[in-house]
Parts: structure tokens; C-alpha cells; sequence
């Protein structure tokens, strides 16, 4: 990997496990902690990458299972790319489609050599290999990419989430010796549920191959909240102090809060942008639904205190207005500020690090969440 | 009417009827020839206000049919009215309802009293007079407003055509006597279809009232362009030289030229947000099917001459892309195109109607469109 990506760990809260950083990559620097909004199919949802730029965005996702499919990898590529195609100059990162895979498809045959799926779009029979997932991330050109791994549910016996640890282990030794771009940073992505020696078993595999960044991954597949920071609590102290923890797909606000708290860097999820198509915004106060009747004449906007265009421009009834009509600017204006809440949460999140008051903020959070009973 | 009204000429080409002028509204200036984006439902689908701005548009358009069933007039009122509701603050036009009347909804009784229709959302039966259009309209607010006329499809009879001219002046002389805000300026419809006599009668009725603008109603309902253009041949010259002529729900831009060549001063037409939500672009060149196979690795983009913000941005491989996969992105991308396209147009026709070469401008722009078989 080259030496245009160097991880930066600015400061580290003494009230818990939570840390500042600066991750430098090709594109530019990454200040943690980061959420990145999910762009699927190479478009963040209803939103132009300059309003993304506006919001604070600095990286991305695109899924690389999805866009393996459509328009395909080499597409991309003669496109110029991830970057050029989508017009975002700002770094991106690529999921493995191991997530997708054991999520979306059919499962028609997995092995160690590989993994054979029938494409949930037209039926088709697909082959990924650890080195074809590096080639086809090679040919979308993100910035991080990340290893193929097996993702498997939540709910499935320990030795078939033992045997899922192995094989990401086997397959992330395959997907580094795959790469052949020096401007990718490639990360490691641990798996082994809610065990913690499964986590361990995990963490031993893949720690000696010095990976530029660690990603957890196998969370938020359908655990409890708590169960899901309880694992992280035993698995963020088993990764590198100095590279990027990456939690995968992970989640609401509050999760995000006490994920941050457990000393992870880097998020990212389909909540703000989804959600927002569904009518539900996100404020301090929790969640609010904009088809309610209650907001049918309300002037004032979804938010006063946010500064996003969504909210200094427009009411909820106007918003109302757009849901109850079928309007595609609903989804849009709300996309708007829902990324533009999640960029306010991670930017305080990073002030109160600097100020040694995260665990202060962690409580004030979910204070202000509790004393609003039904926002909706 | 109060003086915040006032429809300056400025040029009349001598090479045709065409004409330029500065109409004054409560919300600033439109230069005609003016084209104004379809807002239906009060917002012109897949836009941001801002982006209109940016484009160069001048006015927008909204339908007091599609407002008065959902929210309701009392509603957008309540929200401060279009202009606030929708965050837009230059000039509005609403229409009357009648086109949307006549062609959406099951009439369920006419006379002269008034219209009695099922709604095309719930069936409900609604009462629909000139004097309740005139209320709905100023609950609505926009700066310019229709008389509620009878806008029959093409294929009727003429004394069917006789009798909606008729009613529709019976109707104008209601709303004029209904109208109680003096900072909306109030239009008349001329209807008669393509007969030369009823567009008399039309026009005989409905200038005495000495509206401050006139509308040509009942085109572009099914008749040939052809029709069309030798109707506006001929009641153009019925209209007063001093104030607006608007050609209503007219269409392509090549149906613009020729009619700013007979002297018509604004438009108004859903094509290019509804061409750009089924992928089709407009272009000098005739229209683009971004769909089409050959789109899949072509980086140019869409119109290499376009300033517009997605032709400066996207590639073409890319829109086809979006819109394969779907994604919202498409239509946004698109309708920001298109309405740009047609800003750029009207803004080519107002400088060749002050250079006096509109005659000339019209032959290119045909010649252009024919050198150019199946861009698609």
C-alpha cells in the first residue's frame, strides 16, 4: 500500500474508549469519527454529490455486489471509474459483496475455493472468489476495498459461525495476495458474531496480516443493541491502536454514539437515506414520522436548530404536503437532512473527544432521546 | 388590479410576429418569451427551488385542480401560501382547473351554474364554479391567475366548441366580478378550438372585460401541430398588442419557436420533467433515449454545449446507468437538463427577436432537428 494513506490518531477520550482521527487517503483526508452515506448503486439515493459536500460528507460507499451486477465492474472502470462516473472527487469506500450475498442471493454452492450465487436480479449464476471480489474492486476504484468475507445470520450455531471466522480468515490471506493496485487501501473484516473467543480466533487471524484497517463486520444481522455493544466492548481493545476501525452497517444514531464511545472510527449505513424515502426523519429528539396529520398545517421546520437546506427553506407541512402527494422531492429534502443529522452527530462526537467529554455527551444524547416520548 | 402589474414591450422582430417584453409581477420580472416549468402539485417534480434559480427560470406554474384536492386551498394558505410553501419567491402562475376538469376527472353535471365532477384520487364529488376557482386561486396565492373556462377535447363537434365558448365567457365575466385580491393579475381564456369564427366569438366576448393578460385555451388537445400553428396564425392578431399572450399547456420546443414566431409571449408544458422521468432528453439535436444500449461506456456528456449542471457534471454512460438501475438520480439529473434546455431556448428566441433574425433563428433550429434523424 502506499504512503498516500497514513492514519492519524489525534486524541483519545479519557471518559471512554473513544478517539479522534485523520485518515489521509488518495482523494483526501477522512476526519473520524466518520459516517459514510451508503451509495448502493454508485448514487447516494435522491441527493446530487454536491449537496453531499454541502452537508460535511467526506467518503462514501458503493456496493460492490449491486454494482457487479449493474452495470458491471468493467463499466465502472470504462467509465473512468467510481469516481469520475459518480462525479465525487472526495474518497470512497467499496463493500466485499459479502454482506449481499449471504443476504440478497441464493446461496447455490460455497466452498472454500468459492462461492456460487444466483443474481437476485434476473436469475443468473454468479462465481466470487476472494480474487475476483479484489478484481472487481480493482475496476470500481474506491479508495479502502475489503476483504470477501462470509457473513452469516445471526441466528445459526456457533460452529457455523466458527467455520465463517476460518474461511474469512483463509479468504482475506487470498484477497492481499490478489491486489495489484497500490492505491487501495484493502481492510481486513473480522467476523465471529456475539462470541468472544470466536472474535479472538478471528482477530488472530487476520492481525498478522498487517491490514491497513480492520472492519467489524457480522454485527447488526439482527443481535440486540445490546448485545451488539457488549461485543464490541471485547472486540475494539483486539484490534490495532493505530488504523481505522470500521464497523459495518451500523446504524442508528444512538448505535453510532455507543459505538464511538467503544472506540470505532468509521460507519456507515442505509438509515438516513431509507428512512427518509419511508417519510421518518431524525432529530435529537427521535425519530419523526411526516405523514402524521399533526403536521398538515405546521409552518415551522422539521428542525430549527439544523442548519441543513431541508430545514432553513421549508415547513413539515410542506413536507407533509410532498409525502402525502407521492412527491419525489420528499425523499429528497429529507435525504437532506438526514445525512446532514447524522454529519452534526459524528462532528460533536469528534468535538467531544477533543474536549475529553464523551461520556458526558453519550448521556446528554440519550437524555434528550428519552425525554421525548413519541415525536411521531 | 393593482400597479405592480405592468407588461412592457420592448422589441418586436421584423421578421416575424415574434416579440419581447418585460412582464412586472408582485415577485419580480419575467422576460418573455418566458417558458414556465409544470409545478403540479407545488413542485416541479425532482428540482430543488434553488436549482430552477440556477437554470435561469423566471416562473413556475401550479394546478389548482391537483392543490384544491390535496392539500387543499385552505391548507397551502394556512402554509402562507404557495409562494412561502414552497419556498420559491418569484412569480407563480396557477391555471384554473378546467384543463384538468375536462380531461382527468368523470364529469358527473355541467351548466352554466357550474361543474360537478368525481376526484381522480377518491371519487369524491366536487362543485366547481367560477366564482369558487377565483377562491381557491387566492387562497393559493400565485401572482397570476386563470378564469375558470371549458376546455373541450379536439374531436367534438362545433357547436359543442360554440357552446364551451359560450359558457367560458359567461364564466370570465363571474371571476372578474369573484376577484377581490388586487395583487393577482387575473387572465382570460380564449377557447373555439381551431375554428376561425369561434376564436372570433371568443375573443369578442373577452376583450371587453380587459383582462390584464390573455390565455389561448383548447390547443394542444389532439390536433396536429399544423392546426396549431395556423390557429395561432389567426387569433394571435385578435389579441391586444400590450398585454401577455400565453399559449397554455404548449409543448415542444419546436411548438415554442413557431409560436413565439406568431407572437405568443409564455408557455408552459410538462414535457421536460415528464421526457426526463422516462429518460429522454432534449437536445438541438432532437431528443436522446438514454436507455439505448449504445449510452452503456460513453463518457461525453449529454450535450457537450449545455451549461447545465448535469451536463457539466455526468457522463452519459452514467444517466444510462441510473436510469437501468432505477435510481432517482436519473430523473433529478435529467429534469435539471431539460428545463435548462428549454430556458436556453426562449433565452436564444428573446435575443433573436432583439436582433431582429427570429426568421432565421426558426430555420436553423428546424434544420437542426432534421440533420439529425434518431439521435436516440
Amino acid at each position: 500500500m502506499s504512503s498516500e494513506f497514513q492514519f492519524t490518531l489525534q486524541t483519545t477520550d479519557n471518559t471512554s474508549a473513544g478517539r479522534a482521527g485523520l485518515w489521509q487517503t488518495p482523494h483526501g483526508i477522512v476526519e473520524t469519527p466518520a459516517f459514510m452515506p451508503v451509495g448502493t448503486k454508485a448514487t447516494v439515493k435522491g441527493v446530487w454529490p454536491g449537496q453531499l459536500r454541502q452537508i460535511g460528507v467526506q467518503k462514501i460507499l458503493a456496493n460492490t455486489y449491486h454494482l457487479a451486477l449493474r452495470p458491471g465492474s468493467e463499466v465502472v472502470r470504462d467509465l473512468g471509474g467510481l469516481h469520475t462516473m459518480m462525479n465525487w472527487d472526495g474518497p470512497i469506500l467499496t463493500d466485499s459483496g459479502g454482506f449481499q450475498i449471504f443476504s440478497l442471493t441464493e446461496l447455490r454452492q460455497i466452498d472454500d475455493q468459492q462461492v456460487v450465487i444466483k443474481s437476485h436480479l434476473d436469475g443468473s449464476l454468479l462465481q466470487l472468489s476472494p480474487e475476483r471480489a479484489v478484481v472487481i474492486q480493482e475496476d470500481l476504484g474506491a479508495d479502502c476495498i475489503m476483504c470477501l468475507d462470509e457473513c452469516p445470520p445471526h441466528d445459526v450455531s456457533r460452529e457455523r459461525i466458527r467455520q465463517a471466522v476460518e474461511r474469512t480468515t483463509l479468504w482475506a490471506k487470498r484477497c492481499r495476495e490478489a491486489q495489484t493496485r497500490s492505491d487501495q487501501a484493502l481492510f481486513g473484516i473480522l467476523q465471529g458474531g456475539t462470541d468472544r473467543s470466536l472474535r479472538e480466533l478471528s482477530a488472530k487471524g487476520l492481525l498478522p496480516i498487517e491490514f491497513p484497517g480492520y472492519a467489524i463486520g457480522g454485527l447488526s444481522v439482527g443481535e440486540k443493541p445490546s448485545e451488539m455493544y457488549d461485543t464490541l466492548d471485547f472486540t475494539v481493545p483486539m484490534l490495532p491502536t493505530d488504523k481505522p476501525r470500521y464497523l459495518m452497517g451500523v446504524g442508528r444514531p444512538i448505535d453510532i454514539v455507543e459505538a464511538v464511545c467503544r472506540g470505532v472510527d468509521l460507519f456507515d449505513c442505509v438509515m438516513p437515506t431509507r428512512n427518509a424515502r419511508n417519510a421518518t426523519a431524525f432529530t435529537r429528539s427521535g425519530s419523526v414520522k411526516l405523514r402524521n396529520l399533526k403536521h398538515t398545517r405546521d409552518t415551522t421546520p422539521l428542525d430549527p436548530d439544523c442548519p441543513c437546506s431541508t430545514c432553513t427553506q421549508f415547513s413539515r407541512g410542506y413536507l407533509r404536503h410532498l409525502f402525502m402527494a407521492g412527491e419525489m422531492l420528499g425523499p429528497m429534502l429529507l435525504s437532506v437532512h438526514n445525512l446532514a443529522f447524522y454529519q452534526t452527530v459524528v462532528r460533536e462526537l469528534r468535538t467531544a473527544i477533543k474536549n475529553n467529554r464523551l461520556a458526558e455527551y453519550r448521556e446528554t444524547f440519550i437524555r434528550n432521546l428519552e425525554s421525548s416520548p413519541g415525536q411521531a
